[in-house]
């Protein structure tokens, strides 16, 4: 029953974040992400005020643009087209959730593939579905559990199960086990038997949102589970394991301390990475 | 060991696409469809003869462009935003395969996705991998392999696989049988044990394009196989799957006259929900 922490691997990435913006700082030029909220979620502020003070330890600068709850679907997608098109800004970010009026896909859909540091624009989507990572901006919660995984061991050839095909981690996971050579079984709601389609997984990997989900009867002694559940509870952050099966685990990630530390780091890497597309693209005129 | 013949599943689809084309014949129009060759390949120009016909037997017009083998990227690239953008055309579909120098992902970017009657834009990927079916397109191969799975009855709650995740069949399937609640194990050429790990799928989807690679040794007596297949050998059309495995089947679909036929059938289907999209985007002002 080894945890697998996220410290390390965030440090790491981290520490590779400040190098390369520190390239940039030495040439004078202070990169800097846009931060976009259309909601009035509490925590969405505190997330965003977090980020900004990454941000200014790595170098870089971050703005927020607060829209407020009641913006028009309109004017929330031309902000994130304005803010792609600017030169100003080298990365976009959409903060979740947006208020319900709000439709999270046409929203995406506006914000330029190449400064979309959480990968969840169509374009970046449709890349990591074919397979052609190496050209995409990797979704941070989905990449996250991959590299905790990974610590783990190689993913080729194994047994893999992802419970909970969501849009922003479930569904792009999938894609990007079948990238690596996993051979992945997809467990929804509508799933029967889920002990026995487990029981020949080596890694479980979970996305549902909602803690306490994966329980003891599901389990098979030995097994990995990764947990990408952020469940906010009276006591503070939970993921989608129930603590019981720990024990019976040879690893998982706790939550917090897993998966969201290695999430959080990410989001600088793909800002390295949008920086650099950026790049390519002015050398090769657009045609990158 | 039923055959799944796709005969009468195809006529349905293309009698309702007649019935939606006279509609518009009615009014004097005649809708048409632009198909792009580039390649020196044979069997792609007696696919797209093949194709001119159906379409003029179902009373739209159907116009060839072919590019040659030798053509660049940039002209490819142009003819299909020019197509497009044109509103001559009401539907654009790129031929596979394409010379090999050619970037088949770049190219298929440059087809509207509300013109993109085979559903491989990155747009339409993008919807079908998020869960958006009814905004999308659907590539019509893996539609047409649920389609046939379906005369077996519903696939929610069913455990199935797919074998080979490729980029046109496999890859958009395991999203669209997710989106309809089944339990998908993908198999690639890194999975150990294929017999046990297929051994609790009720249906095995197969479409990795090598005949004969669908054995006894990997199935269970009693198993649905839906084999999307097509290679050309000597003596003909072959599948996936070596008929050695048919008397072990509850069912299957034959290769040829399963799957392919249905897939032909669902080209014009897809022209007509394309014309249904540009007729709302007319209405709503370019903002549907």
């Amino acid at each position: 029953m080894q945890p697998i922490y996220g410290k390390d691997t965030a440090r790491d990435i981290k520490y590779n974040v400040k190098l390369e913006i520190a390239r940039w700082n030495g040439r004078g030029i202070t990169p800097r992400m846009a931060v976009v909220l259309a909601s009035s979620d509490p925590a969405s502020l505190v997330y965003v005020q977090s980020k900004k003070r990454t941000a200014e330890s790595l170098g870089l600068g971050l703005e927020v643009f607060d829209l407020g709850a009641e913006v028009s679907q309109r004017e929330l997608e031309q902000t994130l087209h304005r803010l792609s098109d600017s030169a100003e800004f080298q990365g976009v970010m959409l903060e979740f959730p947006l208020a319900p009026h709000l439709d999270p896909e046409k929203a995406l859909s506006r914000i330029a593939a190449h400064k979309d540091v959480e990968g969840l624009s169509p374009a970046n989507l449709s890349l990591i579905a074919t397979g052609r990572e190496k050209d995409a901006i990797l979704a941070p919660t989905p990449h996250a559990c991959i590299l905790l995984a990974e610590t783990q061991g190689p993913l080729i050839g194994k047994r893999v199960a992802v419970i909970g095909p969501g849009r922003t981690v479930g569904r792009p996971l999938i894609s990007m086990l079948i990238n690596r050579g996993a051979t992945v079984t997809v467990v929804t709601e509508h799933t029967r038997e889920v002990q026995t389609t487990l029981k020949d997984c080596e890694v479980i990997f979970v996305c549902v949102g909602r803690h306490g989900l994966l329980r003891k009867a599901a389990i098979t002694e030995g097994q990995i589970v990764i947990d990408a559940g952020i469940n906010v509870i009276n006591d503070g952050l939970k993921g989608d394991a129930d603590p019981e099966i720990y024990p019976l685990l040879k690893a998982y990630s706790p939550v917090p301390g897993g998966v969201g530390v290695v999430t959080s780091a990410l989001i600088f890497q793909n800002f390295v990475r949008a920086l650099e597309l950026q790049a390519q693209e002015a050398l090769t005129g657009g045609q990158a």
